[in-house]
């Protein structure tokens, strides 16, 4: 089967065997393992050592947002969500039912946030602290610039959030260049290619020391997960982590490294997901974004108006052709969902435009002339 | 290697080599997995159908904690806490970071606390409204009753919230016969033999409707979970899971029910607990419990007096001979703590007892003559 939803991804097969293993996860036998992991997480962020920190939790994307708005803005602090997806108005959510303010940038879901709507936002309402962007919009494939619109956030004095869990690791980050950036966080099951189980944040130490104590959550607290690694003296987890998902993740990262990094990997993915863009074109199915905005991690198109089409109908008889895909969408209106992330290339992206073109026929759905 | 720390465990070979496949969680495929592995947690449980609900939740045992007490206790609301081991007071300032107002009744690590100790705290302070036990203690070894105890705080009126980390899938626990539990907590790492990642909650359904919307946490609100999988029409997750994890314990569950289920695992556990309590004891080695108190999860014993003996150097001498066991201690006095779970048996411990005794011998640590 070809997994093309926007993660948990297809990963390579030494990848996934490193998770069939018992491994006692604070034994010395696993620190390097560990140690090797925050290193090269940081440096792939952008990092600069001794002044960012990779801080691991347990969990998912959303835990290591919840645990990002926790953490750096203060209860009852005011936060602005450029609101131009799913995943921008979850942010909202987590930080509203944490406590924290959290203010709408109503945005159209088919195109990024621009920097001087950001800069209008921030101006009209000075008790905004924080800003929290989504980089990449799993529900829809458009991509929000953090180097532009950090700039005026910074430009404005402002602090920003990076929610980056289905962008780095093929999108570019470069927190050196950017210290309005508290945080950035990701997970393991998207562009590194790992398996589920495991959150990272890359953060600013000065900023995780001035957080102490504001979190309103053990469990949420980078503060206290820093300490903690600190007081250790090697770095150590809290709670037992998902050490499979760990050692997995140290495999990807050598794949990483292997491709070329964020570059390389960046390059197979636009590579993918124009393929997939002008393929479906080709197949009569209309885009959901304009070229110009199409990111290269998820590609969505509108569904067919042919009364035919039916998604869940859709998806069942492309994976009777090997072919799987998201059962359900997240965009304001009807669409397709496929993703061209994942251990996934050039031939895997034609086989399945091949299988989507002829379950479409064998549905006896119409399109479009083909462009 | 053989594992004999208190978990993650040391696992059967198939349920490892399913954590070694890429999964689609949302995808039909997977649902009949893990319907079946929430129905199946519920029965060892002891929950009645539609009165009892396995709830999921990402992350590890200290994230199940708080995301128990957030649910079902009001934020300001009044818990007390039989403190008798280090993850009781881990329980209170889980609590008490999420604005829980947490009361420690405080008794020795080295025995069970007792009922009417439980029955005098809640009549001394009506305004508790909840009890939140650790069933065993992974620190000491120790198991408190949750029958005996829910039975008084059944007679006062109140709730109980039940950390059964360490405990479900072992030692019994029978929610139909418990209604003033609220819920029990655990993760997949321990006495099921599953892999880390995953933990569930056992609640009950009433008490979880009743408690929606005070979690102050939207990823530790375990009546949105409810909410969510209800909505979905198939008892979907609302973030993405540690889906191999999930697969693992699919695994795991059949092998736990090949094994004679609850009784059958307590019964192999036990017997290993007290070969390696009393095999320690013919080395020499004092134990840190009695023998009344001692329970078939954890065995701990006392740090040899002798100068010649060092924790970190004896833990890297047992594993030369090929026994892993934990590296620290969370004991009132050092000890030496050894885990009786996991894929072992008496052939496991024989070994390790040898190991145990030579590498004693071979750092010149003189005990107390045999028992």
């Amino acid at each position: 089967m070809l997994l093309l939803i926007p993660g948990p991804v297809q990963t390579q097969p030494q990848t996934r065997a490193a998770m069939a293993q018992d491994i006692a996860p604070w034994d010395d036998g696993f620190r390097p393992t560990y140690a090797r992991i925050r290193e090269r997480v940081r440096v792939v962020a952008g990092g600069i050592e001794g002044e960012h920190v990779t801080l691991p939790l347990q969990g998912c994307g959303h835990f290591m947002v919840e645990a990002a708005l926790r953490t750096f803005v203060a209860p009852g602090g005011r936060v602005l969500v450029p609101a131009n997806g799913t995943y921008a108005k979850r942010i909202a959510r987590l930080g509203r039912e944490a406590g924290r303010d959290m203010v709408l940038l109503d945005l159209p879901d088919t195109r990024g946030a621009r920097p001087e709507e950001v800069a209008a936002a921030l101006a009209a309402d000075p008790t905004i602290s924080h800003v929290a962007l989504v980089y990449s919009e799993t529900g829809s494939g458009i991509v929000n610039d953090p180097a532009a619109i950090g700039a005026v956030v910074r430009a404005a004095g402002k602090r920003m959030i990076l929610d980056a869990v289905s962008a780095l690791g093929a999108l570019p980050l470069d927190l050196a260049a950017q210290p309005e950036l508290d945080v950035a966080v990701f997970t393991s099951g998207k562009c590194f290619e790992g398996l589920p189980g495991i959150g990272f944040a890359v953060a600013r130490v000065d900023r995780v020391l001035a957080s102490a104590g504001q979190a309103g959550s053990w469990a949420f607290d980078l503060a206290d997960v820093y300490a903690h690694a600190l007081r250790s003296g090697w770095g150590s987890f809290r709670f037992t982590p998902p050490v499979q998902a760990l050692a997995a993740f140290d495999v990807a990262l050598d794949l990483h490294a292997a491709e070329g990094g964020q570059a390389g990997r960046l390059a197979r993915y636009r590579a993918n997901a124009m393929q997939l863009y002008d393929g479906l074109a080709g197949l009569g199915i209309q885009p959901y974004l304009s070229r110009a905005e199409q990111g290269p991690i998820i590609v969505t198109v509108r569904q067919p108006g042919d009364g035919a089409f039916n998604l869940g109908e859709f998806v069942e008889a492309l994976k009777a052709r090997g072919v799987l895909i998201s059962n359900f969408f997240t965009t304001e209106a009807p669409t397709i969902r496929i993703g061209a992330i994942g251990a996934i290339g050039q031939a895997d992206i034609a086989f399945a435009l091949e299988a989507i073109g002829a379950t479409l026929d064998a549905m006896g759905v119409t399109r479009r002339a083909a462009a």
